[in-house]
């Protein structure tokens, strides 16, 4: 069974729609709804996006067996009016919902939270409560930067800031998901931000005290974890000098998706974190799905390089695939209920 | 011949009194001077540091021949007062001048530059031209980001912002070797601010239209180029969708130092940029000069991981250790001489 | 012949999806573009929107036999990135356009420009030019507050700062029509934000040498001229104090629309101004598009308000509706051509 | 009787040269007093102003019995030190307490409060307290923005913020004059500033619940309402599609006084309003104490027009001239007593 | 003959009347005028003032003969915004002349600046000129700290921003008189905001190339020269160091007021700068002008004081009380013409 | 016996470089430690500094017995991140200990404070507590202005901000020495704004309740009071303005060093605040170990000019020299001990 964890919704327009109205009133026409009926939802996902073939045709062409699907990071606006972020996450949740509702054989829901730079993280505890307990959520979206690098920082997530959501995470058992969202500097795209912001992310936690305070809290990052899977040396050297536990061991604490394209990168992720560590992603359709002239494959067809790599056992593999995000997000396949 | 292009100076003490003496009286006292002597320089190199030997000593354990030195980055101080931070500069260099002047068969120098958030790149070259020109430096660094993610932004590598730089490193036919300095923020600490800014700053350069306006640039990446030889998946898939030539292909434009003291980055290095575009380097003594207690040795003794790389030719290994450096410093060993 | 000088587009979704990717990946993914064929374009003008029938069918309902059409101006988003203001602006003007070609007997386009607190409005002009010379515009929005109320304040009207737009109105023989955009301030609405800058403009023009300077400049004042038809009094006063032309007097120098919603309201405006200032129109579908259970009419069905009003003759009532604005548009009926 | 609600004090010039001094050593050189004599008030009030006649005689001129009497709006200094705000706040009051004092057959106090924007309305309480229950006020201005337009914004009159200043004027039993003072914006003056902050204060207050939870609050609006009575329209149309009471309802909540000076406006006023929310006041000696002219009448007496409406009652207008102020203002004339 | 340097007007109300209301009408009611009569002035000027008797009385009871005027500096507000600064200063510069003229046995006239930070001091010169070569003044004020202490700085006088003012003051053979004015720190009052502002003025002033570049310029420093005759060891000890000329002898390039009030200051002034550098001065009345119980004089009646020092000779008095300010200010008394 | 109360450290040159490295590391290195060693100490203080001698050879050579020292405040980088700020102060402090416990005949320590602007001063006390009770100090520097001039202020020494120390002084019963730190302001010099900052100090202090608060309260004020006893006439006429305690006696509510460098100063501090609140201070090695080539002098070897001053009788003179210092410090002489 093929589970890819890094999914993203492919919304009808009205939710677009939507976001640019209340972008623009205010809140001067009320709080308003995006108003898509199922059957605008089950268009979305069935006309064409990126590359042609619609998103539950392109799960169907790499084979993907159920996926996780989050808010689109770069849309989720959190550095904008904390009013009408709330609005805003709260109608993507209840489309994701839709979704996973509408077909529970192929999606499982991550929800997005409604974060604000200089708002305490307990006022988005409620939406991820309510996600998880009444919505049938099984993870979150944690945004390290909702600033979107437009000057309003945030604590890094190994500061105490963030510990009011670790305790939640550990209480409702569900898993956040690292990845930031828009990047309004004018020095780098959101892509790159992504990388730049799960880098951070990543040093900051193994610094820091967190996974002795929460044991059990169970954190993701995007994108093969940034840059370290590749720097790790220069923060290995660092803990080798200050003593206690090697960077490297710090770095198994951590869960990180293979949204990574290339197959040099993803024997690294594997060879650095260890198989026991990572879970299939692909965040198809997105920006690796695109054909590559050269081998006449989606960039996102990552599954076939996967189960090509030669130093991973079967028993590896399904730990990528299957067994690992079970574990994590407490998956209960559909069919077998 | 083993060339290490990334060492950063061995300064007397003296010189960071006098830094601390500006930052204090901020030009109350005078420009003032370092004032050490050569006596001072030679003990600062002949004096243990960290580990426990000496800067020259360290050469010889790994067998490095020659060292091309720079200022330390994370004392630039780039986001402080102009006319302190051009007097620090200035001092720094002077003082790199002496060392690879006493030393002609050990070092050579790679200045740094006067550079300031706000104040056009313009205002370095002078210090530039000097430092080429007159004290026989071989390079300088660029600071992608002199205000040190203070909140102060400098435009990226990209920009028209720095094209006067690139006409006079053309001019002069010598190298620029990106490397931030210090950093502000109290989300992530310096070191990994050379990272995330090696991104931004090749991703910037590779889509921009800089190597077409400039073809014969000469542009170094610190540290293996930061996250993209790992994340360079991406781009190349945004590169696809846009047309035009791929990322990948782009990312030759550029050349990479190999201070990473992982086996398996510094493979995935090679096989990404290949071996024409790297050049040995190592920053010893540096944040890497630690042993390692599983396997005995520093950290940053990389040279025996690249020569026992089985997919590199002695070619290979003779441009990255020797050869591209010669090519791209334009360095006539003094020995020769 | 019923002519409404105030209408705002009814655009295809595409056009606020677009809106909301721009203003989330920031230019990340490149400009791209709205992409509705002319199908959607018709799609959306035949259409239920506010109150159960489409635009095409609310014209005709209230017999509106042609109608100017301009931008939404609540989604104009003067106060974003420039770069992304510029891309939308001319979006929305090319949608346009597409609707007044489509539609030739029953639309004509008031284009918006891309104006930015600032920013010099020089920049606004090519867009200006082209909409005029080639697109086929007959008029531009004014928005004298691209600030959107967000704290970067913009000079008022009177000042030299519009100078070269009111150069370019000149030369050109169109007219400027006012109207503000989107508000960001927690004080008030938009559509109250309107009311002000119209008070704002009014009184900053009248009490400056614009007109003097520009006597054939043809500026039209929203939503009946905002307070100043009844708030006069005070400015007339001041102009006694001062000497020189009286301020109601110089009230006429300016043209004046009558969306307005009320009979008592529209009573005051003619009066005031008189018939030879005013110009029918209503924002249908907009703001007014509500049944009053009262009168069971909508309340932007002003038309028979006016055609009741007893002290307006059939020549003043012909003014109104056809006779100003065929002169200040220069509009010839697709019809007669 | 003809009771002008709506005059501003006319003080002695030594009232501004101790503005000009506190503002000037801000402080230094204490709190100082302005130190009027009986004489020097009366003086003030008998020497010509405006218009060559002094203010007794201008009220005499017009036939007005008894003027409620405010500070001089444009004068209360807000946005400035909250220090020199309380200070100055409370000489004028204690000026204005002297001349109804004085006067007592002529005048009543509308006392002034040391608003500062940032600062809660809280700390404006004690002095409105000891201005009703010892000075013998019987109503207070309220600045809907102490700021004065200079980027500092208060919450708008709907907001929490004034919920104590409502529960304390609910508590005294009187009214809250509403009236904005300075402005320090470049694109507009005070005395329009006045209009655009009546009719953001209007809109806020109606699109509460503040006279729910604060049924007995008795508000007056300035200037016939700011620009509402002519622009109720939009507001209804926006009532009837939320549902609910409609904003034209609402606006029965509200007291208006007649401060308008053109007899078309004051018609529409009480067509929009009703005469039983009316309340005389004309601001004189003021901006409308100039002769037009054309009638050869002073531009404030308004009076005449009034009686001249025809579609007012007898009851009507001893509304407007006498019944309403005394029972909002609880006015027990001196005569009488 | 006794001629005190450093006198300040005495206005009639009406100046600060005026000043009071540009402040809050901020340019709406126009530019305006003061508007006071030859009686008002000369009414100012016989006045009980501080202390009891008028301005003109103070002069004589202390033996004045000459008095040289200037605006009252904590009143001159350059903080403000420059249109209304410019009004006010050219204002007060009236009023002066108007005394001047009036009395000229008594006064002569040292201009205001209409000075402002941020702005270049260029735009203050129109008004020197037309004060010096039409009104008659003879020198004018210098504020080194236009910013008023607010946050906004000025560079210090020794910096080449006041090089148009020093050629503009060599030109016209006039001397700067250097005295700030407001102060809207909460640390500090403005009185010793002067005291403090002189020492950075004169510091900065000899620790530059000013009188190099201006070897005729004059300036004259209030209050004995705030700090330095007293501090000037610890500038010696430094110029000692540097080596060129003594800071002891640079402090006679300036001139100094004897504004101190008691014994020991005024003998260390003369002792320090030398009586050929000092010009009586009194503030009278101002600040001094208090009677010390113990010595039943007023402090400011320094001159008994002078004539009572013993090392001074009747030559240094005479240059003290006479020759010095006939010589820097080009003195012609009016009794002699 | 000669105590000099006034003196700073001299350092071993890894005092500045801990300091330099914290600057630029940010903390990414951790707290490290300057570890200097006791050869390290006595090396400093044993070099040659200014002027060529050690700075116990200068203590020799003026004959002075006790030196006590502080923090070399121009180091103390107040305005710093208050973490970084906390480890250098500290460092500091810890190297005054050593020095003061390896000479202990020669030299008592005075602690620096870990002071920062916007944080209450309560933070502080924990570090002065410990200097206090633990290390043996016997007072400790105030800074007034931790801000440096860069634009964050600091409520002056008369405001209740500052009551928290004053309480613990006088728990301790220990003085606080008046002494800025370093100045971010580009108009003057840290060394004036010392004199500046004393002044500002002296005003507030003495204008506060704060020595009838604090009876008992120990205020040093440096370098001879700032400018005040040369301009107290000016603060003598307020104070007999306002009435209550004259300024000139208020005066002695403080203590006072002699670092004055000139005989007429000396004379004057003497002649005004007496010598009974004098304590001699040389700040040398410091500003004034400079040879005046007139006398031949060093400008700091002020003891033989306070020795040749008629007025002062012997009992004075030791008062200043010993008596005062010993009671204030309450200093045991070690050699007694």
């Amino acid at each position: 069974m093929i589970i890819d964890i890094h999914g993203h919704i492919t919304a009808p327009d009205s939710l677009y729609v939507y976001k640019s109205n209340i972008l623009s009133h205010r809140g001067g026409h009320g709080r308003g709804a995006v108003g898509a009926t199922d059957e605008d939802v089950r268009a979305a996902l069935n006309s064409p996006v990126f590359g042609g073939s619609s998103h539950l045709q392109q799960l169907q062409e790499v084979g993907t067996d159920l996926q996780i699907i989050s808010p689109r990071p770069y849309q989720m606006m959190h550095s904008e009016d904390p009013r009408l972020v709330g609005w805003f996450i709260e109608e993507t949740n209840l489309l994701i919902e839709r979704q996973f509702k509408l077909y529970p054989n192929t999606f499982r829901g991550c929800c997005g939270l409604p974060q604000s730079p200089g708002v305490p993280i307990e006022k988005a505890l409620p939406a991820l409560e309510k996600a998880i307990k009444e919505q049938g959520f099984v993870g979150c979206l944690i945004n390290p930067d909702p600033g979107e690098a437009g000057g309003r920082d945030t604590p890094p997530l190994g500061d105490r800031y963030w510990y009011p959501l670790y305790e939640k995470l550990v209480e409702l058992d569900v898993p956040g998901h690292i990845h930031s969202a828009g990047c309004r500097s004018h020095r780098l795209i959101y892509s790159l931000h992504f990388i730049n912001e799960e880098s951070v992310g990543v040093v900051s936690l193994l610094n820091s005290t967190v996974f002795t305070d929460f044991p059990t809290l169970k954190i993701i990052v995007s994108h093969g974890g940034g840059a370290i899977p590749y720097q790790w040396g220069r923060f290995e050297a660092s803990s080798l000098r200050r003593g206690g536990q090697r960077f490297s061991e710090k770095l198994r604490n951590l869960w990180y998706d293979t949204v990574l394209y290339t197959k040099d990168s993803l024997e690294l992720l594997f060879k650095t974190v260890g198989p026991e560590r990572c879970m299939f992603g692909t965040e198809r359709p997105g920006v690796g799905t695109v054909k590559d002239p050269r081998t006449g494959r989606w960039m996102d067809e990552t599954r076939y390089i996967i189960e090509d790599i030669p130093f991973l056992s079967s028993a590896d593999k399904k730990m990528i695939f299957e067994d690992n995000a079970k574990k994590v997000f407490k998956l209960t396949t559909a069919a077998s209920a």
